[in-house]
């Protein structure tokens, strides 16, 4: 099994659910610190093509999961990094399937569907991506299921959602208000109606291992299934800290286009590999919180 | 200007009315031959990205038409190559654009089209790609347009329907039977009441250049806007020739799924730019005969 990214959010959550699962683990990452044991690291750029070889050609493996991205809050979305990743995709894809890979999984986004159309099914909501990196995604989602197609591949596409915990980005929902309020920050926060589908990045990483183990094939939610108005995890953050006072609910403004809800149907996931999320909201943004605390506490 | 696959049967035909037009071109090709006057020729492997870097640092160019792809009759609609091809693609958009590139027309192709939902239009016929090639090409346009649209790019993509005239592979639909009948070999063919839309590939050539010149982004059907039913193409071949008596038709079986009709809509290609082919389908097939009666008289 060798997973791509394996030391950033999403990847680093993978690896010990691997290795539970038996699964003989190599991880590319570019990290100096790694907590899963019996992991073997592979320290390179996964956008060099002589890296990729090599690699490929050591490990020689018949899974991967592939969690690479370039995911810069701020500016992923229209970055032209969105192309290179794309590009590195392809051709690893193809040099995996041809050095004997026999199962591929990959990360996509719940930005490839339609978020106007109500709650994402993977069968039935009409993808539409928005942005270059949901566009750049879609279509290496689409080209890897042609291409599993004529090279007996098999291949599932995980569709992450919303997500939080440890080792998340300063920038985004969570950590941000997580962290100015355990500093005593005020924390900005848009009107907070819009509903969310929240998973912990670790029952991500429990998700993605069960996955890839599995034969399930083709585009699959991996998300809580449930809605939660995004003004509620802020308040639920606020409370357990005692600091309702630092929310400054509404200073952010929200897009005009902003989708009111967007919420994934999970019964893909639950009915083909029995997978469900292991922590409710609550003890997810418990966990959180500890995890940040002891990370703020740490000395830089 | 910086033609790629301008050895190959589309590019080579943009040459000459690029040069009229008035375009410094530069072309990328692999071709030991070459016809258009005023032509820089820039031999190299495209899938190699140090040629990529090379070649566009040193010509720089404002703008750009990206014919190179793999074609190999029989084996490109499933060929890995695709994976390659779409790679090279986005990286030496990204690198054109970064160089200064401002407008870059790429060969897209009818078969990114729904090809059972009617007469193709840009506008309101649906994508559905239905091979690992159409799959490349046409997430080769969803990525292109939205990088174009956050890097300030303009950004047109040709769809040719069918083609035929010099040059074509002698696999190919026109160019087989020609040669047959030419060699007094029989010519099997199949029921031939498919009605499909051809153009010559001259006629797609001087439309091409006349795209890349103007200021029309997004996508754009290149092809007659006639149907013509592919029998009566055989027919008309093998009577121009006196050997009606070599077609053998109904001897190729036709798959289940195959469209019974793929006609472009050219209005917007007419209207945005005035084009309109300079051929009719009888003047094409006589200079096509004419030029495979020269290329087969030719000693190898």
């Amino acid at each position: 099994m060798l997973v791509t990214g394996a030391s950033g959010f999403i990847g680093r959550q993978t690896l010990a659910p691997l290795v539970s699962a038996g699964f003989d683990v190599h991880a590319i990452g570019h990290a100096a610190e790694h907590d899963a044991e019996g992991v073997r690291w592979h320290r390179g750029d996964l956008l060099s093509p002589d890296f990729r070889r090599a690699v490929i050609e050591a490990v020689a493996p018949t899974h991967l999961l592939h969690a690479a991205w370039t995911l810069t809050p701020g500016r992923y979305l229209s970055s032209a990094d969105n192309l290179d990743w794309l590009a590195a995709s392809v051709l690893l894809l193809r040099q995996f399937a041809e050095q004997g890979g026999r199962r591929a999984l990959c990360v996509g986004t719940c930005f490839e569907y339609d978020l106007h159309a109500g709650v994402c099914d993977e069968a039935t909501t009409p993808c539409k991506p928005a942005t270059l990196y949901a566009t750049a995604k879609h279509s290496l989602y689409r080209v890897s299921e042609a291409y599993a197609g004529s090279a007996g591949l098999s291949l599932a596409w995980a569709r992450p959602f919303f997500l939080y915990g440890p080792h998340e980005h300063p920038r985004r929902l969570v950590s941000s208000i997580v962290r100015a309020l355990l500093l005593g920050e005020r924390a900005p926060c848009s009107h907070g109606r819009q509903v969310r589908d929240f998973l912990h990045v670790s029952d991500l990483g429990e998700a993605l291992a069960v996955l890839a183990g599995s034969e399930v094939t083709g585009a699959v939610n991996v998300a809580s299934g449930l809605g939660v108005a995004v003004g509620d995890i802020a308040l639920g953050i606020a409370r357990r800290l005692g600091r309702e006072d630092l929310l400054d609910i509404g200073a952010v403004p929200v897009p005009a286009d902003d989708p009111p809800l967007v919420v994934a149907d999970v019964t893909r996931m639950t009915d083909r590999t029995g997978w469900r999320a292991r922590r409710s909201l609550d003890q997810g943004l418990d966990e959180t919180i500890e995890w940040w605390r002891s990370a703020i506490a740490k000395p830089a």
